[in-house]
């Protein structure tokens, strides 16, 4: 039964493969070679800080995740939503890709509610409740490519600033039962690393196990670790296969395979 | 032949309907409530200038169209398509109305070309090739209602800032042998004014020969030339109506009826 699923890759591109114009075209260019059924989702985070700063914004983060006011939240709707989603859709179409730039608003396909307030008030942040998956695979039986920034809603009305990372992996688990789902989480370095300063020191594999180790002893650090968290979800929620790798492993195996 | 055609209704939104929070409130709820396939075109160019200032650029119009540099391009895209646009899908989605929001480069639904230069270079401006009409007609079986912002693209990568008026005429004459269609352009005012002065003061209808002769005597002027010039290429084009109205007429047929 699982071999005759179609197949399914989700890719999520950040960092500097969205922001640095000439790594954006060559990142979309591997994209666009990918078989079969594929969604893309951008980030875009420290082009948003910037781009607040020239607003007159001063960006909040709390352990490593953006508080977002009001005003922040207009500005990442414009810098994700508008400049990055449609600079991308835009790029697709040219190679061409026929991209469909979307936010969780567009068609209800992914709703959230307002993160609620524990100890930290992460403001206008969006947890994820569901994605609406049947719209999704109408596009994707048309050939269509939905390409996710990372904006929400909560279906009342207000929009709510998403995790690029966490949009990946929920739009995966829901999509599994569905198809042979691949993940890859894809950034500037070209896996995960061993020493932060060698590039070509990634993992081949990690285990759920190795990840524990490798995060007590400090190997594994800072913003790989939700990241990794997010591998494990999908991993666990049925998804096939899971990567963290560069852009030049979109479309074949390198970087580090994730493993439960 | 004519009445077995599947109703249609284009509406386009503007200026303070679109960017008084309130106004757009009201309007979204008077639009949600049309019957039969819809499209919504909104605009948003006074906020673009306001944005504009705040990054510290300097708004450049030549006879009330923008002139669109490169940093003006962002500026625009970010508040057509990502503030705006994502923002009027999620006030739908709330109603509910089944929202998509979409720039011309999104499904390859609006193709332009870079204004070729004669006397005046207004730089990324898009004069529109032709509509994708097939993809359209699909959503609409689909009961999603499609949100367009001004914004449309080369097919060559290249985002083109394309006046709201336009896309909406452009989109009416496209599907018109598809449906029996009926396009409105909306704003703060009742409908074409016989005395700017009074809001009660507008034409019930008004024709071609009318339009020149009014023109000429100076009682329709400015901004109402190109929308009227946009209301006769659609009448001229097999559109079935067309109105200039109020918000309040959306869904009933007050306003300005123009007839060729």
């Amino acid at each position: 039964m699982k071999n005759q699923k179609p197949s399914l890759s989700i890719i999520k591109i950040g960092g500097k493969l969205v922001e640095d114009e000439q790594n954006l075209k060559s990142t979309l260019e591997q994209f666009a070679k990918i078989k079969g059924s594929k969604i893309l989702v951008h980030g875009g985070g420290k082009s948003a800080t910037a781009w607040s700063e020239k607003l007159g914004l001063t960006p909040k983060m709390i352990e490593g995740r953006r508080v977002t006011d009001l005003a922040t939240l207009d500005v990442v709707t414009m810098v994700y939503a508008g400049l990055y989603n449609k600079k991308i859709v835009s790029m697709l179409q040219a190679i061409p890709c026929n991209a469909l730039g979307l936010t969780g608003a567009d068609l209800n396909s992914i709703q959230s509610h307002k993160r609620i307030v524990k100890d930290i008030d992460y403001g206008f942040a969006g947890d994820i409740d569901f994605v609406e998956t049947s719209i999704l695979q109408q596009l994707l039986n048309n050939d269509v490519t939905p390409v996710f920034c990372a904006i929400t809603h909560d279906k009342n009305g207000q929009l709510l600033n998403t995790n690029a990372d966490t949009i990946a992996s929920e739009l995966a688990v829901a999509l599994a039962p569905f198809y042979k789902t691949t993940l890859k989480f894809c950034f500037e370095k070209n896996g995960v690393l061993k020493n932060p300063e060698d590039d070509n020191s990634f993992f081949e594999k990690i285990n759920f196990k190795d990840f524990q180790k490798y995060k007590h002893i400090g190997i594994i650090s800072e913003g790989m670790i939700p990241k990794m968290d997010n591998a494990f979800f999908a991993l666990k929620n049925k998804v096939d296969e899971v990567f963290i790798c560069g852009s030049k492993a979109i479309h074949d195996q390198n970087g580090t395979l994730i493993q439960l």
